[in-house]
């Protein structure tokens, strides 16, 4: 990475509030030597938050905004106050040229719209996806998207996220074809909407991409470690990724209930601690925070609205990771290939 | 249950096999006393395999069709063959009012377009819908639909699907007024497509019927325990239906690493064996097994396609306590109720 190189951090987003972003950027910061950031958001409130973090002075720079995007606010609303909230400065830092990446824990809706007018997407690419990397059973995470940022979603869309996703994998996971799968509710070729079985369709034709199309996915093979890149529409990909955290959460709490069943359950339950440990903290959304913007001409990061400390690090250092990786440049280049072997 | 009251096996359909069904439909009748099936299929075979079971002979009556519907069969095609397959004659055993249910385990796709055909929808009912019990925190299961049925619908037909949902239940879970959700990608009021947000319209004013609306609900709260009856599209459905079943098993598989990784917590595992065994249990599809068919003039269940013995034994259950309860009366009640008081 580049010695130069910082991260914007919208630090009144979320809804944990400064203090757990501020303590989230001072976790990254000794997790990455070189790592510096614009803390972006109330000049004075930040200052104070900072004399908790000694080790974050010297690596950041204030850029004071004096509103915050709030939760429950339309993007179309949001947009109009870009240049004054946290949100919006920390994302025209990157179009700057200043800041490598931004990273939000705010309205996802609003983030998008700002990330999308701010920085324009690609050429190409008509809709940019969020993207997040999910445990699996396989030897590598997967890349699914899109994670909520367009509820409907047409052919073109679909075909342009697995080219997308395609490429955040072959970035982020180090495979050189990765295996990319649609979303839908059954794997024989009639299943899902027109939609779907079009996308299909362009996606068997495009065989001189650097990946490979697995066809259909369904919900319950989607961790198993068959595919690379799962691809969808934002609804879909909405309920699949929430269901899947419940589900986890609702499996930790029976579990829970089980060993609190009998005293027999309780002893073994204290010997096999470390291994329950180890699972609540592969399960943990915490550790796996941090969704991509793809499509755009910068890189923007989403961090859940409710990242812990240990959450907002985690998306911090997903930035982090894509700043050293050239992202943006290098699906740029998986795309350019695409159209021109496409011509 | 009237002591004449019959359920119509489809003992053909299904990945497992006549063998497993039949075992299935054995371990039903232990179960409950007066239950009693015709067994639809190759007459030989089924002849055949009921010598292993003597406790069927007496309650059980053959009745032959040559054909079988295969699972990668389009709709359209099988209910052409609708007369000559086990699974076309199940459901006409409902229609002649000689069976007071029928179960198949057999390609879903096209047990619902024969069932629609055969049995037609209630009057005020557009489109069935595949509902059935799920596991949840709360102190009864939950009822979620569609599952899969109707890959896209309109605001009309969610409203029908909340009232159906809502009477099955008060019929299945004993609930006097459900609560019921719409899963959405978010709680705010903008959130969704335009077809959810009129679907919600509509639900918000249709206080006279006998549930309680609570809006919109996200996928990682589906089991939480707070509603008693997610209504959703049937692609969402059934994308959400498969993430859980699929979370649920790697989080088991997760485990199952964990407690391998040291001696500690294998001893660990082994001492509470008793109680993972009884999350194993509460998780196991198979126990939960048994989608219906809400909004026909006649009840059809669907077990899932890979049900173990233990699974078809569930679905036959599903479906003798619908027998027992006269579900279909009561859910035409319950629409008539809306029908005139909305009139």
């Amino acid at each position: 990475m580049s010695p130069d190189a910082r991260i914007a951090v919208d630090a009144m987003g979320g809804d944990e509030g400064l203090a757990v972003m501020l303590a989230g950027v001072a976790r990254a910061r000794r997790k990455f030597d070189g790592l510096r950031f614009f803390l972006v958001g109330d000049e004075a409130r930040i200052r104070d938050g900072l004399a908790t973090h000694p080790n974050l002075t010297a690596a950041s720079e204030i850029v004071h905004a004096p509103d915050v995007v709030t939760s429950d606010e339309k993007p179309s609303q949001a947009i109009r106050r870009a240049k004054t909230t946290s949100m919006g400065v920390a994302i025209d830092l990157v179009k700057q040229g200043r800041a490598a990446a931004a990273v939000s824990s705010g309205n996802t809706g609003a983030l998008m719209a700002m990330a999308k007018l701010s920085l324009r997407t690609m050429p190409g690419i008509d809709r940019p996806a969020l993207a997040a990397l999910l445990p699996s059973l396989g030897e590598t995470d997967l890349v699914m998207l899109d994670l909520g940022a367009n509820t409907e979603c047409d052919a073109r869309n679909l075909v342009q996220f697995a080219v997308m996703g395609a490429a955040y994998a072959r970035t982020a996971l180090d495979l050189e074809s990765p295996r990319v799968a649609l979303l839908n509710i059954g794997t024989e070729d009639m299943k899902g909407t027109d939609i779907i079985r079009d996308a299909a369709a362009r996606l068997r034709d495009a065989t001189h991409l650097p990946m490979t199309f697995s066809g259909y996915i369904e919900g319950d093979r989607i961790s198993r470690g068959h595919v690379d890149v799962v691809v969808c529409d934002g609804f879909s990909g909405n309920i699949a990724l929430k269901t899947a955290e419940g589900t986890a959460r609702f499996v930790a709490d029976l579990l829970k209930r089980a060993f609190r069943s009998s005293i027999r359950s309780k002893v073994g339950f204290l010997i096999s601690k470390p291994a329950t440990e180890l699972l609540r903290g592969h399960l943990d959304p915490n550790n796996h925070n941090g969704a991509v913007f793809l499509g755009l001409n910068g890189l923007v990061v989403k961090s859940h609205g409710s990242a812990s400390e240990v959450g907002v690090s985690h998306a911090l250092s997903v930035a982090a990771k894509m700043v050293r990786d050239d992202l943006t440049r290098r699906i740029a280049q998986d795309l350019g290939n695409f159209e021109k072997q496409a011509a």
